[in-house]
C-alpha cells in the first residue's frame, strides 16, 4: 500500500479537506505501528511517553508556526470549533457583563446565538444585508464590552479579513478555515480557536491558543470540561485528548514548519488565489460572487453568468478529476477551497478547464 | 507495509487500547484511500455520500450489536465521556428537578460533580468508603429523579455491575468501558453512553444511543451543540463530526458482527477474565484488590502480597512483550486491561509470566 498507487484527484473539498500526501502517508503508516513502538498510535495510552510527546510537540508547533508569545498556552479539544462558540462566552463574558461580535456568515451567526444562550451579545458589525458578500469595515467596538469576536475567513461565502480589526477590548478569532495561511500577530488576541479540519488535520481535534492572562475572569462558575483555564492547567489532557486528529496536525504542522513556515505558504496560497481569480475575472462565463477587496484566499466562490451551463461545466472537471467544487446551497454556483496542501497543479487543472470550457462555450 | 511486519506486543493498555489486527490494516488502507473515491477518509467531506454511508452504518451497528429498539437513535460527538457527564444533567434532569447518582469511582465522581453544578444530585449509593473496591447494592433510587446515572465498570479500580440497577426512573449509563461486552437490554435505558476508546476505536468520538421519547422535557434552554435531541435530529452531523473515530468504531463494530456479536465477545471475554483471576486467586504472591463478586471483566486489578518483588516482576512481564499493566496511581499495583480486541493468548501470555515468577520466588 502506497500513496503512489493513488488515483490523481484534485480535491477542493471545504473541509474536511486535502491534506499532505507525505503527511497521509506517514499518519497511515503509524496507524499500523507508531515509530517502533510495536503498538499503533490509536492504540496507545495518552499517558504514554510518546503520546505525551506527540502533544507537546504539537503545542509547540502551533506556537511557532504561528509566532506566539512564550506564555501563550495550547489545547486541542474534541467537539469542533462548535463547541468553541458555546465555551468563549462562558470564558471570556463576566457574569453581568457583555460581548460583541461581527456577524460575516454561516459560522459566525452561529457563534453569536451561543453567546446571546450566555449573557448581553452586541452584533456590532454584520453583511447579512447582502448575503455575507463582504466584510464590514469602520464599525465601532465598544470599549465596555468583555470581548470582540470575529471570524476571519467565511468558508460558505467565500470572504476573509484582510486585515485584523483593532479592538479597545480582548480580541476572539474563529480561524477554523485560515489558521496558517498566513503570518499575523498572536499577542493582538486574547484566544485563537479553530476546528483542525482545514488547515491542520483531520476533523476531530479544535485547537486554542490562548493568553492565559486573561483565562478566569468572568466570575461565573464553570463546569471543568468546559474551562478552557482547567484545560490549560492540565497541558490538555483533564480528559483523553483526540489522539489521532492531535497526532495527524503535527505531521501536518511539521511538513508546514519544512515547506518554509506561514510566510511560505502564504505566499503559495497567494499564487493559487491569483491564478484562480484571474480566470473568474478574464472570462465572462463566470463572476465572482463577493466584494473583489474581500475574496478569501482559501475559498474562492464564483458563479456562471448562464446557470444552463452548469450541467456541461460539472461534466468537464468531473472528468479532469476535480472534486468537492459544488457550491454551498446558501450560495449556489461553485466554491474551489484551496486550503494550504493543495498543489498549484490542482488549480490549474481547474483553470485549465474553465478556459478550455469557455473557448467551447463562450 | 503490512500489520505483520509489528512486533508482538500483549497491549493491556487501559485506553486507548488495543484494536483487532485486521481493524488497524484496513483503517491504515482508509488513510491512503478510502475505498477506491481517490481520496483519503479523512480529507474528504463529512457531508460526501461515502462518509454519509460510513456514519449510517456506524449508527445501525451500534443497534445492531446491542438489539437496541428500532426507534432509538445513536449520535457519535466530541468532547469525550467528561463532555457527556455535563450534558445528561442539562438534557435530562428538569429545571429545578434532582437526579440521582451512584459513585462507584473516578469517572462516576466526576459525573456526580459536573450534575451538582447544573441541579439537585442525590448520591444515592457509594463505594467511596472502601476506595471504590466494591459495587453498592440494594440501595433505594428515589421515585421522583429525574433519572438515575451509573458507571457500568470502573476503569480504574476494577469493578462492574453484574446486574444492572432497577429503577423506578429512567437509567442513564457510562459504559465507556465495558459497552459491547456483553448482552443487554437497551429499552431498560433512556440513554447509553461512552468514550470510543476501549471497545470501540480510537480516542475522540463519544456515542449517545438513546431513547428519543426521553429527550426535551426539561424545560431547559440549551446550547444547541449541548443539546441531544438537536444532535438526533440533524442526524449526528450538526456540525463535522470526528470523522476517522467513528470510521474505524464501524470497522470494529463490523469485527464484532463477523466474529459472532456481543454473545460471542461475552464468552471470549469470560474465558480471559477466568484465567487470569484463577492465577491472581492460586497465586500466593498475588492478591485481587476488590470484592470478587464485583470483579470487572475487563480491567481486573491486583497487588503483589510483598510489593519488594514488584521490579524483578515488571522486569519478567516486559521482557515477554506485555505492556500496559501497571495500575493506576489511586490502586497501585496492577491492572490488565482486557478489551474485547485482546486475544486469549496475550493474556495466556501474561498469566505464563505469573505462574513462572510465582516459582521463581514462591
Amino acid at each position: 500500500m502506497s500513496i503512489a498507487t493513488k488515483l490523481k484527484i484534485h480535491n477542493f473539498s471545504a473541509g474536511p479537506c486535502i491534506l499532505p500526501q507525505e503527511v497521509l502517508q506517514k499518519a497511515a503508516e503509524s496507524i499500523v505501528e507508531y515509530d517502533g513502538t510495536g503498538l499503533s498510535i490509536i492504540e496507545m495510552s495518552h499517558r504514554s511517553k510518546p503520546f505525551e510527546a506527540v502533544m507537546a510537540n504539537a503545542q509547540q508547533l502551533v506556537k511557532e508556526l504561528l509566532g506566539a508569545p512564550d506564555n501563550y498556552q495550547v489545547v486541542f479539544l474534541g467537539g469542533g470549533a462548535s463547541l468553541g462558540f458555546h465555551m468563549v462566552p462562558l470564558n471570556y463574558m463576566r457574569s453581568g457583563g457583555k460581548a460583541a461580535y461581527a456577524n460575516t456568515g454561516e459560522w459566525a451567526t452561529r457563534a453569536v446565538k451561543e453567546s446571546a444562550l450566555v449573557g448581553e451579545t452586541l452584533v456590532v458589525a454584520s453583511s447579512e444585508d447582502k448575503n455575507f458578500s463582504y466584510i464590514p469595515k469602520g464599525f465601532e467596538i465598544p470599549g465596555d464590552a468583555d470581548y470582540f469576536h470575529f471570524t476571519s475567513n467565511n468558508t460558505i461565502f467565500g470572504t476573509q479579513y484582510k486585515q485584523f480589526p483593532k479592538s479597545p477590548v480582548p480580541l476572539i478569532c474563529d480561524m477554523s478555515s485560515d489558521i496558517f495561511s498566513r503570518p499575523m500577530n498572536v499577542s493582538d488576541f486574547a484566544l485563537i480557536y479553530g476546528g483542525a479540519q482545514k488547515n491542520m488535520g483531520p476533523a476531530g481535534a479544535t485547537v486554542y491558543l490562548m493568553d492565559p492572562d486573561q483565562l478566569g475572569k468572568t466570575g461565573r462558575k464553570l463546569s471543568p470540561v468546559l474551562d478552557l483555564k482547567n484545560h490549560a492547567s492540565k497541558d490538555s489532557m483533564y480528559n483523553t485528548p483526540p489522539v489521532y486528529a492531535v497526532y495527524v496536525s503535527m505531521l501536518t504542522m511539521e511538513w508546514m514548519k519544512k515547506i518554509g513556515g506561514v510566510k511560505e505558504i502564504e505566499k503559495r496560497n497567494a499564487a493559487k488565489a491569483k491564478l484562480l481569480y484571474d480566470a473568474v475575472d478574464s472570462l465572462p462565463l463566470f463572476k465572482g460572487t463577493t466584494a473583489v477587496e474581500d475574496r478569501s484566499v482559501m475559498n474562492p466562490t464564483f458563479v456562471m453568468t448562464d446557470a444552463a451551463l452548469e450541467p456541461a461545466f460539472d461534466a468537464m472537471w468531473k472528468e479532469a478529476g476535480v472534486s468537492g467544487i459544488r457550491g454551498h446551497r446558501s450560495v449556489g454556483g461553485y466554491r474551489a477551497s484551496m486550503y494550504n496542501a493543495l498543489p498549484l497543479e490542482s488549480v490549474q487543472v481547474l483553470v485549465d478547464v474553465m478556459n478550455e470550457f469557455a473557448k467551447k462555450n463562450g
